[in-house]
């Protein structure tokens, strides 16, 4: 019954990602020549090479600069060669991906510093403090809301802070379940390192292979196993920062009451307010088994109505996620998203509901009865655990089909919201009337529930449309229109992919003019001169 | 089995306190006389009675002042007799109880303030920035940090805001679970209303029958039963503010990743930041069942394993308390804090814990079946439901006897703490031992874990020892001694019972100078004249 099907191994572990692609490039595949068939029928093929052989913008930093970081992270370490700086320009949006295929790479940082340590991130501050240099912390590069395209106007250059050099485990407490880990830690370098203990952290975006620790603190980041293990921003018990004016240490215990929780302000500053250097995690002991199964549904409605059920019951597996029909459909048509029994659930309609449980064997086989219980009860068909497979094989890899798709010449992007449980019907109609009346016809919208909370739940949108040459545009226009659909709705702009500069005009209206005033004071207090992430988060 | 002992009905609202005393006059007991027998022997009668008659000090308000905020919640919400400005003076901590015992009534506003709604709040704080009046937000006043203290100088006077007529149950959504609660609204009254729709939250401080919703968040509360509810901070969705600078209205959903969480920054704000003038909280259906057993460990450590094993299995019941060796034994030496079998477990040395499970029939079963597994194999013996109903009996009760205890002239106290689990059995000797020092013997010091997570638990201690007409010099001595050890473990300076000004001088020892500042930032972006709470929470 046990399936790991999760490529946390060391050795899954990736090297640097192509400037313009998603992920390790060995694992970059062509479309298969039936769904290319398919897209061709649908979109059309309007094929769109990357310009080769983009020129770099020369680095802009004075030689005194140069010097000043290499006085602080050691002489090896401030890289401005041309590959480096490539490959520390904007994040993987679409958009981002779009224009490094364009060929513009005008927001390619005027250098790499490479820091050992929380003092020499601190010692990189100062002297971006001293000549007024802009810095943006570099983890995995995953950003998909243009969180590392900092502005450069008014600075005299642009420092991409990459933390690739800070990986160590910096202590663990087999008491108290937490263990402190450096930001610079890839998913499955960090999972390596814990799993050396008997431990597990349980955080896995889909960046999984790529992100860091630093970046899921930095955005609030959740994951497809959160339902059991618990969003970024509840796993963290600890953190420390450095910032322009200090360090913060932040964290005493479990939970206070000495004044606000500091962590939470400085969970999801997105590197505006400081430079996350260590973060202390709450872990639990590796589970000795993981099953993923599918279960089908009448349809969405059903489907989310049964997820209720189950946040509101205590009774949440470690994952619980629900295609509308629209991605079920799609899903069951890729020939590789069904295992043995896929005739049969493949020629049917209604929803996919993947649920999975990790733990020790007594209580998995407990909460899976309970589960399956309630789940039938309500109407919901198991589907065993091929469909539970499929979906935890492939579970990393859809950022390498909108490769293959963008190859194409089709346009395809992610967008991602959260609500309170009776609005998920308005906000769903919203956001796909919005993005089908942005794009025309054809026009592909998927939808999964991606997190499920007592109160609510977060909807995750995948769109393919026809792009070509005006694919920016066309998602520019469909990203406004997705987002002011969110905010009418009163739903949040994003429930784990941050603000960066994408969702940034939006933030007003979530929080109120009066709350962003707060992160600007906030951010003034922390950093004064603004070399922080410039533009990143706050408005 | 079922076994409901909480007070919630309607009719269990209280009404004004008495100025120096805890709770309902109707329900204020004399010692029994074998208690007052062994205060004797152990600390010697020193009684004192309260100072009869004391004068309020004066209003100092202008007539302008007055009239207009008369003219912002109308004429006669405006109060500035003694008995009413008297019953506003300060919280119910031993220093606050012995300076009002004392005659000591300098802290009395010089009016107290009742607006009806957000709006009026507004009006007020603006009536208070023209003027430069300090406001103090008020609900139950039941602070035991002094956070109803407020800092005069420099101002033209001092209002209490006083939320008594914001008691609505203002919105209640069935399917997403949650309710939108006025701030004004004591505990026994909030859950009337909801019990009225089907609903609990859950959240039973020992200040329950008095402390008020918009107190619970403004202080970051922790219930009894937040095992299974959750803290406060943890049932809060949505947060309404009213600040000097305008409107905060936050939580959009569950869970978000735009930027940091600005609903925690305002949780634990103790009214400097703004005033809360709508709470939206997570809500259950009433639990059908209750039950609350004993179980005797054979030490403090062995029940503390158990309740980490618990928690770190994702078993915690609804109810999880331990006590320690000598809080045991005086609670078994008390007759009414033993029931049928409270011969046996009387004479048995040891620890009590309560362990308390609410909810459907079935989980209360299931649940109490695996707990009791757990805790049968650590060691723990089942005393049954009787120690249980006992403390269900008098949980909210334990101030009523402090007020016995200092008419006797014996000090007590009570303070509380919270670490990780590997930091508990220093932090306990720590503190016991500062305590101890502090006050020489005859002292008397109790403690029990009272809230539980997966990495840590809080520490709650009471303190009695002689003290007659030197308590207040001597209790300040042993808070100190007691908050040095707390934040010398690197522990938190308060678990559930906030900043105010007692536990003000070791927030920059918790959070570093540079967590103050961003404290100071913050408050000073809401509250540019500093009007809201001065003194309170930011150093």
């Amino acid at each position: 019954m046990s399936t790991d099907h999760l490529p946390l191994e060391p050795t899954a572990v990736a090297g640097e990602m192509h400037p313009s692609r998603w992920g390790d490039p060995a694992r970059a595949t062509a479309l298969p020549e039936a769904a290319r068939g398919l897209v061709e029928a649908v979109f059309g093929l309007d094929e769109q090479p990357a310009v080769a052989d983009v020129v770099v913008p020369r680095s802009v930093l004075a030689p005194a600069h140069l010097d000043a970081l290499r006085a602080a992270v050691g002489a090896e370490q401030v890289l401005v060669d041309d590959a480096t700086r490539r490959l520390r320009t904007r994040g993987k949006s679409t958009p981002d991906l779009l224009r490094q295929r364009a060929g513009d790479l005008s927001d390619a940082p005027d250098a790499v510093v490479r820091p050992a340590d929380h003092a020499q991130v601190a010692a990189v501050l100062a002297v971006a403090v001293e000549h007024r240099l802009a810095v943006v912390p570099f983890g995995g590069g995953t950003s998909v809301t243009g969180g590392l395209a900092a502005r450069r106007e008014g600075y005299a250059g642009l420092v991409s802070v990459d933390l690739v050099r800070m990986k160590r485990l910096l202590a663990v407490d087999h008491t108290s379940m937490t263990a402190t880990l450096e930001p610079g830690l890839r998913g499955p370098e960090a999972e390596a390192l814990l799993a050396a203990e008997g431990l597990v952290l349980g955080h896995y975006p889909q960046s999984f292979e790529h992100a860091t620790i630093g970046g899921f603190a930095a955005t609030r980041s959740s994951g497809q196993s959160s339902a059991g293990y618990g969003r970024f921003d509840a796993l963290v018990v600890g953190l420390r920062v450095a910032t322009p004016r200090g360090e913060l240490r932040l964290g005493s215990a479990p939970a206070s009451a000495a004044g606000p929780d500091l962590r939470q302000l400085l969970l999801g500053s997105e590197g505006a307010f400081g430079v996350i250097t260590e973060v202390t995690v709450r872990v639990r002991r590796l589970p000795a088994e993981k099953v993923y199964e599918g279960w089908r549904w009448p349809s969405f409605t059903d489907g989310a109505a049964a997820m209720r059920t189950l946040a509101q019951a205590g009774l949440l597996p470690t994952v619980l996620r629900l295609s509308d029909e629209h991605e079920t459909a799609i899903n069951l048509a890729r020939p590789d998203a069904i295992g043995a029994d896929g005739g049969e659930s493949g020629s049917a309609s209604g929803c996919l509901m993947v649920v999975g449980h990790e733990g020790e064997p007594d209580l998995v086989a407990a909460r899976r009865t309970a589960v399956a219980s309630v789940l039938t009860g309500l109407g919901g068909t198991p589907l065993g655990e091929e469909p539970g497979r499929a979906w935890a094989h492939g579970r990393f890899d859809a950022p390498y089909l909108r490769d293959s798709m963008l190859d194409a010449g089709v346009l395809v992007e992610t967008l991602e919201t959260a609500t309170f449980w009776s609005r998920v019907p308005t906000l769903y109609d919203a956001v796909r009337t919005a993005l089908v009346d942005a794009l025309g016809e054809p026009c592909l919208v998927l939808c999964h529930i991606s997190h499920v909370y007592e109160t609510g739940c977060s909807l995750y949108f995948t769109v393919a449309a026809a792009g070509g040459s005006r694919s920016l545009e066309r998602w520019q226009v469909a990203k406004t229109a997705a987002s002011d659909a969110i905010t009418r709705t009163g739903a949040t702009i994003t429930h784990h992919h941050a603000v960066g500069t994408d969702h940034r005009p939006w933030l007003p209206t979530e929080v109120g003019e009066l709350g962003v005033s707060v992160l600007r004071a906030v951010k003034a207090d922390l950093d004064p001169t603004g070399i922080l992430n410039p533009g990143v988060l706050v408005p």
